[in-house]
């Protein structure tokens, strides 16, 4: 999938002057954002407005952004103003939230994007933003003072955003904490209370406010009721009510007992002998107890915390969702140290203060847990560390998962080539729109067994509009796919074994010589990374590079990160596994995605992107204790033909190749044969025929020399 | 040179869980030591000694340290003890000691290997440490309390550490800040004191000893008289009284007036307009403003503060000690902004003390200023960066400074020539040991133009030997050179014009294939890396992989970083320009060496080290605002053809070796003949001939398949 989260990651290492830990760490999510503002979120649109841009995302990758000097879509300054019509109304929505603001002797509310548990996605019950600004885009910060109102959001966002709001909202065109916090400075009357809800800001984002803050004659003030929910009123959406239900023991790596004792001997043999892990990310809780649910769009997860203590284990959620299954696995182990006690999910911090009053150690990961809850647990007896032991454990799939996950690939594989065939027959009719495009890549998708939707929204972008890292297609407005021009589709399946993103970029015509050689470079690029052999325990970031280094060449580059972790019918992008900074070493039994790209403004857009499973290598000599690792790549999908040029490949580079079509050939060529899909099969032979390794461009010199030579001796003989 | 500093960084980098930013900032120049004690630097010992490691370096590489179960070489336990004759009796040391210690009401105090300004290398005036404790080498701490008395070090130094502690000591085989912390909490009683000089501690150090004991029931009390030196009394050699001078203007890239110049613009420029900027390392004021001294072994730098503000300028150093013209040059704009007013070095507390009860703003580098220093300061008056502005401009050399490097790494190259030329012939006598082959290097070097020493204590190892990374000989116990094995290596100089650092491995006998091999690729590693094309502003650790990629892929790797900044004249190790992650982002105009390795333990060592330029990249494309950039290396050295084999490297890596072949014949040919070196010019011209192309290993196999099947065809025709 392309790279929401991550996008700005590497554009930041490139741009921040010193990277060294004397940084802030950023934390949610949105975890590459790093010393930028948390924007996690996305807020669900209604069908038919603008076309989405993808969720999720961090405001860097243009870094620094400089306030623009554009002319904004509104007039504000007209009389009357001058408003696009996708612009919401939100002046009485505004004026409610001041009377609140002035009732509780608040001067300034700042209002985030995020929900309670740093999500990626977030449910329409927690687009608060959206609601009070009417933008909805994924990522921005409103702060509303008794008489103005602003709006923070980064470049991707500034048109929709001044398509969407009303004369009522000042649109800053940065992201920065700092400028947020400046402004407030300069609005807020001395002695003024600036407020927020604790609980939707990560740790970092909190202490960000928290400096900007300190020395002034303002006090920030975390109020745990939600000023936002209040005005919103009975129009908030209800939580959800669908069920929570137990994934069938057949797709789980292992019972939800053995996790827990697994967290349990982590917990007993660390230094700090931690006496309860508390759990704030969704994901966490739905791996460990294998519960899955739909309250968050494309991520099967539900509204939960856990606290796992070494005697008893806390589950805050909504009992009555629980299927009947579910909850009788749940208590199976009642009275005893297995034994899930459900609580209700807004008693979390009521249970975690009073926990916090014994002779305790709360282990958390900080990444995942809002400055809300963590504040309640006294500083002397929390065990802080990035990522969760239950996070840390999901990020290495155990052999069974490696197993499910290696089998949903053949069987998305088996979609893609469907899709690929279909495009094949039917773009040249011009029959073929990006929109129509995405819901027949989701329709093959749906029929393979399993399945349970996309696992994101599918990007499907042709020409120019490839060229926009995060463009998905709108029903209203989507390019007709041509013949002459290059798509780029980047779609991922929920399936009950797993999840699943990848990303082909074809062309059905005659690609330009930069586009051929840019599609053949990023190729490269995916194949040095896929076949690199490293030690064990070796951090993401210092090997991203083997996928730039064919673009880097020539003067080319990609903006956003190499890769993301992903799950077992859980994330598309599941932390802490991936290349960037905060990513955590590789280790065998990981999954992430390698994912290259190069994109040209207002003309195309590359990326190729696999599934890889870090696995044992086998060398012929061993430094250090540990075998060295490298990739099996799981995504099984050929590339397109008509866009490599062979000659830039190196004779390795072509083995490898070879290679990765010949297991393509021997694991999705049964299931197309299982599934009777003939033609799709013929397809395959054709598309992952051998390449010619003496056609590679390294060993041009000396082959062709030879050749020349053996010519020349041949004509001499002849003659 | 070898990689005192920065040994341990990549280790840790590979083995830190989770290398966030929510892990600590390493301080001081001792930077790469993530997360564990500073220990960075040595104490000079006395000649006759055991073999001295090589200065500097931290305690990582091999992390995490689990305390060893070996048996100590010291016998304590005996009647009487047994302790070899290298130990020290420090009895009556410790007594003196503990005397004032109970004086002050001190229950425990602790001593580290730093000096005041965080320097790689200490003078004997700061070798606290090692006059307390008997222990000479450059990484540890020792805390002394009523009844006992601890050394922590690393495994580099266990031996060392055993055969020179007496029975007063207990070894504790582990470095982490955590673990002392421990030891003190056991052995403080409730209540207790424990105290250190703040002037002596890295203000990261100092978080680290103040989080590990807050909560507990002792008081951590920074002390500003150091115990030690009172203890020492006059038993500890006297401040160095030698001339500080000022480099002549040839020899310098600008003006000392330009560079405050350029300083207060950054400042100016600055968002929170600093009022003043504070130097504490000593290369800081060195290079500011144009002057050398000799307080510090290999680095020509002397005691000195800086306080340079928008308005004035405050040098504190021995006014006594500067030689007239370096005097009347500080001196030539009084009255009036650049004017330096010259204070006493022991006065930059109370200046700065009083300096700061103004309206001011005060920026700093954090990773070379005392926490000592850094705690005068009000928080909020502080603008703490990891580097000072003086370091961040030091670290791009103008292109004066360039061409001194470049003109510096000739003659070095001519010197280092004479070595190889002279070992060829003289080996092979058994007449050379690494001890008179260190001499003979140096004295190379001192015969050269603008020559002031070497740069460091150069590391001359021959076959086991070189598996030490840092390991020099010593008069008493060096080994033959041989033409039965592997000799490296690694040596520098000073130069009025620049510094140099230059590693080459050789063999004049048979090497085995697996030494050729790990040359070979060691070798393709330096290649990779030295013409590696990458964006403006890169981080060097996202790309130092591509000097280990070729051993990667046979299951070999190396435990040190993969390069280090060097100056103009200054330090060998010159932050923050380098490979690891703290070091900043790449730059058109900085230098770092390029040094891959190969270690077997017990069996054979290599390194090839060169010093590089960064320098633009003429590229087809460019994507970004700024051109794209590449190496090119300065240091002009042949490598040992013997120990290459040709047919593992790409026809790109062989292109690339005859190209820089070519520029060393250009460059030091010419300068060989100005000094009448003819025999040298003849082995520079055998040992540079170009390696044929198509001998490529990667073009083998198409090679190998027209040639067997010219060979058949030929067999065929003439049959």
């Amino acid at each position: 999938m392309s790279p929401p989260l991550w996008i700005a990651a590497w554009a930041l290492l490139l741009h921040a002057p010193v990277l060294g830990c004397s940084r802030q760490a950023p934390a949610s999510p949105s975890m590459l954002c790093a010393g930028h503002q948390l924007l996690p979120v996305m807020i669900p649109q209604a069908p038919g407005d603008l076309p989405l841009l993808e969720p999720g995302g961090c405001a860097a990758g243009r870094a620094p952004q400089a306030p623009s000097t554009r002319n904004d879509i509104r007039d504000c300054s007209a009389d009357p103003p001058y408003l696009p019509p996708t612009a919401t109304n939100t002046t009485a929505r505004l004026a409610v939230l001041r009377g609140i603001l002035r009732t509780h002797g608040i001067h300034a509310y700042i209002v985030p994007s995020t929900d309670a548990h740093m999500s990626e996605y977030i449910s329409k019950r927690d687009a608060r933003l959206g609601w009070l600004t009417g933008f909805t885009g994924s990522a921005g910060t409103a702060v509303v003072t008794w008489d103005k109102a602003t709006l923070w959001t980064d470049s991707r966002y500034w048109t929709q955003a001044e398509r969407e709001l009303d004369c009522n909202w000042e649109l800053q065109r940065t992201t920065s904490i700092e400028s947020i916090a400046t402004w407030i400075l300069e609005v807020v009357p001395a002695e003024g209370n600036v407020s927020l809800d604790p609980f939707l800001f990560s740790i970092d984002t909190w202490n960000s406010y928290s400096r900007a803050l300190h020395g002034s004659s303002q006090t920030l003030l975390p109020l745990e009721t939600n000023l936002v929910d209040q005005a919103w009123g009975d129009q908030r959406p209800p939580p959800s009510s669908s069920e929570i239900y137990s994934l069938p023991a057949e797709f789980t790596g292992s019972s939800w007992q053995e996790k827990v004792a697994g967290i349990r001997q982590q917990m007993e043999q660390h230094v700090r002998r931690p006496t309860a892990v508390l759990l704030s990310g969704l994901e966490e809780t739905a791996w460990l107890f294998n519960l899955r649910g739909d309250d968050i769009p494309y991520n099967p997860v539900f509204y939960s915390y856990t606290l796992l203590t070494n005697t008893t284990i806390s589950l805050f959620v909504e009992e009555s969702r629980l299927s009947a299954e579910a909850r009788q696995s749940l208590r199976s182990g009642c009275p005893g140290p297995l034994c899930v006690e459900l609580k209700e999910y807004g008693q979390v911090s009521a249970h975690l203060r009073h926990y916090a009053q014994g002779n305790v150690t709360v282990w958390l990961g900080t990444e995942y847990t809002t400055y809300g809850l963590y504040a309640i647990i006294p500083q002397e007896k929390l065990l802080e560390e990035s990522y969760s032991p239950v996070m840390m454990s999901k990020a290495v799939k155990n052999t069974h998962e490696q197993e499910m996950l290696r089998a949903t690939h053949v069987r998305d594989a088996v979609a893609v080539i469907q899709f690929l065939l279909w495009l094949e027959k039917t773009v040249p009719q011009g029959q073929v729109d990006e929109f129509s495009g995405a819901q027949r890549i989701d329709a093959f998708r749906w029929a393979q067994e399993h399945s349970r939707g996309p696992s994101f929204q599918s990007i499907s972008a042709s020409g120019l509009n490839a060229a926009l890292a995060h463009y998905s297609p709108s029903n209203g407005s989507s390019r007709t796919l041509s013949a002459r021009e290059m798509y780029l589709f980047d779609t991922g399946g929920q399936y009950l074994d797993g999840t699943t993103d990848v990303t082909r970029t074809v062309h059905w015509g005659e690609p330009t010589p930069l586009q051929k050689e840019a599609y053949t470079r990023v190729l490269m690029g995916n194949i040095d990374l896929a076949r690199l052999i490293f030690p064990s325990n070796t951090a993401g970031r210092t090997v991203e590079s083997f996928a730039r280094r064919a673009l880097w060449d020539v003067g080319l580059n990609y903006g956003h990160g190499t890769g993301h972790g992903i799950g077992n019918f859980l994330s598309v992008h599941e932390w802490p596994v991936g290349f960037q900074y905060n990513n955590v070493p590789l280790e065998a039994g990981m999954f992430t995605s390698i994912e290259p790209g190069y994109y040209r403004d207002g003309e195309f857009g590359i990326r190729i992107e696999d599934i890889a499973l870090v696995v044992e290598a086998q060398t012929e000599h061993q430094s250090g204790e540990k075998p060295f690792l490298t990739f099996e790549v799981v995504s099984l999908v050929p590339y397109d033909r008509n866009l490599i040029d062979l000659g830039l490949l190196s004779p390795e580079q072509i083995r490898y190749l070879n290679s990765y079509y010949e297991r393509i050939r021997a694991h999705v060529g049964p299931e197309l044969r299982r599934q009777r899909l003939e033609e799709e099969y013929a397809w395959l032979q054709e598309s992952t025929e051998p390449f010619p390794v003496s056609s590679a461009g390294t060993a041009a010199p000396g082959t062709l020399a030879l050749a020349s030579l053996l010519s020349v001796l041949l004509s001499e003989l002849g003659a």
